[in-house]
């Protein structure tokens, strides 16, 4: 496998998880060829100076073009705020370049749809960077619903709740206002719902609900301003074939701080995971004596692949940014060609869509098919 | 407080937990008298006659309107099936007795209106089997609601699973045919219900959907049947005032034994509770340092009346049937006059509505206000 | 099984828990016959009536001679203070009762051996109130160690923490003086030694350390009084046939209420329990698929007797009480004649001898062999 | 801060470990100069090679000492087998090199001795891979320890538990071989003694007593071999100034994967800690409302340095190999000059000292002054 030239735009949260994947990737995983770190870019020069200096970025540049259009550059990693995703990736993607793209897609469905399509024409790797569904402990469930052990699925319920709007107190930001998209919708159910595309595929038909527990939030300059977004939603799931469910976010949760608590039944077991706990699986098997079962909770080890790649000790677990170098080498090997786990703007269609067809029977108050 | 003279009618789950109830609430709660154990009815009268002879009932009777007319008898138990709950409650109404009757109130809300109405007409005390209610932890979590420790409340989410009806190789039984009711909504969604109206209130719209995992069960005698109720229900809940909620129970959830979830948000702080671990509050307080914040366990102990009419020592846990003590507790103090906790046939009759309506909403994929 | 009659002396903590255990257990177990209740004992007359009156024992007496004396009383509950225990449950045994003393057994070694020689001459059934080791789980416990399921034992650790002691501001009491024993050890770590007595037999040599966290605590008067005794106790334990384990004992935890914490380890697997979610067990097997293997939380049900004889439905959970019942239930099928889960005074006996050793061998700071 | 050189010598688990730890340290932590990676060391070349090209080092050697030689190079990192750390520990010293070793120190105190020696000669500073104690997690616990929230201490517990020795068919390997020393004393023991060293320092008087659980193990050849080294340790602990404790660890211990549970208790307060969820402290204060007191589970955030420099987002966990990381961003911090969290020879040798005499107070049966 060849070196690729990398080139990071944005240096927030994101823009440094990327940076740090993207130097840790090779080290971790012998498997790949250590990627050029070509340019990192940011309005905020003195930022994107920082980063690269620290990371070993080979230069830093205040206009994002200049970073996609080096030829040096394989692979763009965007992570700019998300009313940028589209253009950045329509360029990247025209320029010939490979494209790993923070989550949320885009601000609107039609962005997206524009971003699905320019990655379809082009023939390059895309990939979102939904880095939940790389954990071991997801590939592990994956893993038991693929060989039958809970039976055909029934139900399943799937939560997502942190804290950072909890506060009424907290001054009118940016979140709140219409501009933003939903709310908790597009800012924050899309990562269950890349759990549940990697798990048991998309829902068919939805029916949600929104909710704003603060109509209105405090101005920094006085006076009150009406929140415009929804920071808790839910919705019923349907599949087909059958398959019912719930997702419920929330992001004025006090005390949930990267709380994803999933529970999935079946036939014949069932099984329970929480992202605050991401090293733990809980499995409970409908078999064997009855006055000895029970939830199993599986620690994480290196019989969870790639979980060996980072330690050979189980229970000594993973953290939350070793889930973005274990995304980060499923791009490497997508791009040599290699299926891996990972959404790519197609799948990450789908999922927009999803969020949409929620907040359209959200409005509603009825059922919506997906994609109808 | 004079000692008053009880009859139980039936003989079952409920049936020996009343018996037990009985039996030993004077001996928990010396500041009310010990009742007098008058009779014990079953069709079945071996079963009356073994549960009269072990806990000192003084006779047993194969009818059950024989111990309706005892007029030594002041307080009628009614735990037979769901059906004849209406006609035992009547007629015991109209004999001037109190009545404590087990959950659910009625399988229809004709009958459950009918028995709220002689409830009121005869100025008897009534009241619920809803047992759940009555647990010391419930008590704090009120009191944690009522001195506004979490602040205004922005959002709940309540869960009822447990797995008797998980496998689908069980055979056909009368809780999947129609003439039980909608399904896991009446069977099993009055408690979480219950524990929604203890603490919050009832809510004012609910749009709800149910689901039947298992289409078909088999027959003893050989084939399959279609199965007529659902063994999962889930509701949106909207409250007067702007609180929302969410509502999920399922009796298909394999490994859940006795789960009861409580989340409870507030602009301050989050209540967490699960029946399976029935002696344990979960509290998050918005307050003090913040590396210092999380959810505090709080054990049960003396200092959560009434566990120390049980126990003088906490965290030595109370169980399910002392539930039942503490409710037949709280029944012979309202009969003495007291207000206490608990579910009469007025609040019972809400319930049941919010039920019916569940179901409504879900029959019509729209939001249903209750009572509406 | 005919009726016994029964005679309670002491009315505090434990006594009402005799109390409720004589009025519940034959409601509960239809299997024995509901014992006769004839008279309560209490120096605290006033106590003895209320106790009497709430729970229908027949009649209340100052002097526990007159109960002990009775010829209607066939077994007598002995609940009074420790340095008691021995007059008393000499004097019944030589009226020819039954005797069920709470623990532990007595105050001096001396006064544990002539209660069990005057058992052992007299013939009657005597039983210790060690109601822990009749928990369900510690039954379930039982099975899974005599069936092989986690193989030979290779270690254990067993601790018994709660914080009654733990605050320094509390008054100099009775617990600190040294006519109580020596502290920890007698008043506390005979509860994990009959689990262990019950689970894996007793060790054949010991080895402690004690410490007194507080060296003394406030009088109410004023001044200071030195402690005498220690709030806390280690010990580690040997095993005939090799057989490791640690044993700790801490009065002044901070937080801990009820704990019992136990870990049992085999060649093939390992048990975790802890008294303070007393409904649940842990289990491990080392075998099956290495990615699916954990600790596995089994929760009581009626698949573990006699859970069932309480509640039919599983996860509802026992309380600490039951526990009483389930031992009071115990006593009488000795009585009968049967075979049961018991610590009696040769038993009772085996456990002091090693809290005596365990006291000896922390003074000389040397292993010291049990009964030797 | 100018660059430093570092080579790398040993490629394992631990080899690794360090070289993305290298890696990674100034891309996580800014504040730092990228060091400069020179070589990487290993007898088997081929290994060397393939850590050399994924991490990035420049060059890789079959002799340790060409490294250690190279004036290029300022730290070397030695993650070779025990029994060589002091003999390039004392190499690299004399080399005018800081050095940064992994646990345990040496095999024998005498070695510990000539490597602290060296070492205070040198000038030079050295950090051994204690890096358990780099948890933010464990800063907390400093920190609530520091400000006396939990009041003067009065107890604690410390077990390391993990299951890489548990099953008894596994071939006899060196681990149980005398040669590699006491077995989990010093296999183990150092980590919970690191931890006692950081936070309350380490104890005066030790009593220790090791156990066998497997007395012989097969060999590869069939038949077998008396096992040499004690799987289980346990050690009771005094503090000058009267605080207590318990040591103990178990290598056979199936089920545990890399359990450190720690258990402190104060005059105001307690503190529980677990390796195995190690994003979690929980922390009982024994103040406020009595109702409302239990155990808090505080999950780490970026309150709690450093944990922010990896996430900015609470609760989404850091993992084991981000504790290495901060341990390298300690020992670059402390060759500039300042203090740091971290174990050097000097305090290294007082836990050897300690694993030292724990054992010697196992095989004496008695107390054994630290040092003494």
């Amino acid at each position: 496998m060849t070196s690729l030239g990398v080139a990071l735009i944005g240096t927030g949260f994101m823009g440094k998880c990327h940076a740090l994947a993207w130097n840790a990737v090779a080290a971790t995983f012998p498997d790949v060829a250590a990627p050029r770190l070509v340019a990192v870019a940011d309005v905020d020069i003195a930022r994107a100076e920082t980063i690269a200096a620290s990371v070993g970025f080979a230069r830093a540049e205040a206009d994002w073009r200049a970073v996609i259009d080096d030829p040096a550059v394989d692979v763009v990693s965007i992570t700019a705020p998300n009313q940028f995703h589209k253009e950045m990736a329509l360029a990247a993607l025209a320029a010939g370049k490979h494209v790993w793209c923070e989550k949320p897609m885009a601000t609107a469905l039609a962005d997206a749809e524009a971003m699905e399509a320019a990655a379809q024409a082009s023939g390059r790797v895309t990939l979102l960077g939904y880095n939940y569904i790389q954990n071991p402990a997801i590939a592990l469930i994956r893993g038991i619903l693929a060989d039958g052990t809970i039976g055909a699925l029934t139900h399943l319920r799937i939560e997502m709740d942190e804290d950072f709007m909890a506060d009424p107190a907290a001054p009118f930001g940016w979140k709140s206002a219409a501009s933003s998209g939903y709310g908790a919708l597009d800012d924050f159910a899309v990562h269950p719902l890349s759990l549940l595309a990697t798990l048991v595929g998309l829902p068919a038909r939805v029916l949600g609900t929104v909710a704003k527990p603060y109509p209105t939030r405090p101005l920094a300059e006085g006076g009150e301003r009406a929140v415009e977004t929804a920071d808790i939603a839910s919705a019923f799931l349907e599949w087909e074939g059958g398959l019912s469910g719930l997702l419920a976010v929330n992001r004025t949760a006090w005390g949930r701080k990267g709380r994803i608590a999933l529970q999935i039944f079946g036939a014949e077991g069932a099984i329970l995971y929480d992202q605050e706990r991401m090293n733990e699986v809980q499995l409970y098997e409908a078999k064997g004596p009855r006055d000895r079962r029970g939830f199993r909770t599986v620690l994480m080890g290196p019989e969870h692949p790639p979980y060996g790649a980072f330690v050979p000790a189980p229970g000594h677990q993973l953290g939350f940014n070793d889930l973005k170098v274990i995304e980060a080498h499923a791009l490497l090997r997508r791009i040599a060609g290699e299926t891996t786990l990972g959404v790519d703007f197609t799948a990450g269609l789908a999922i927009e869509r999803t969020v949409h067809a929620i907040a359209a029977s959200a409005e509603a108050g009825a059922w919506v098919t997906v994609g109808g």
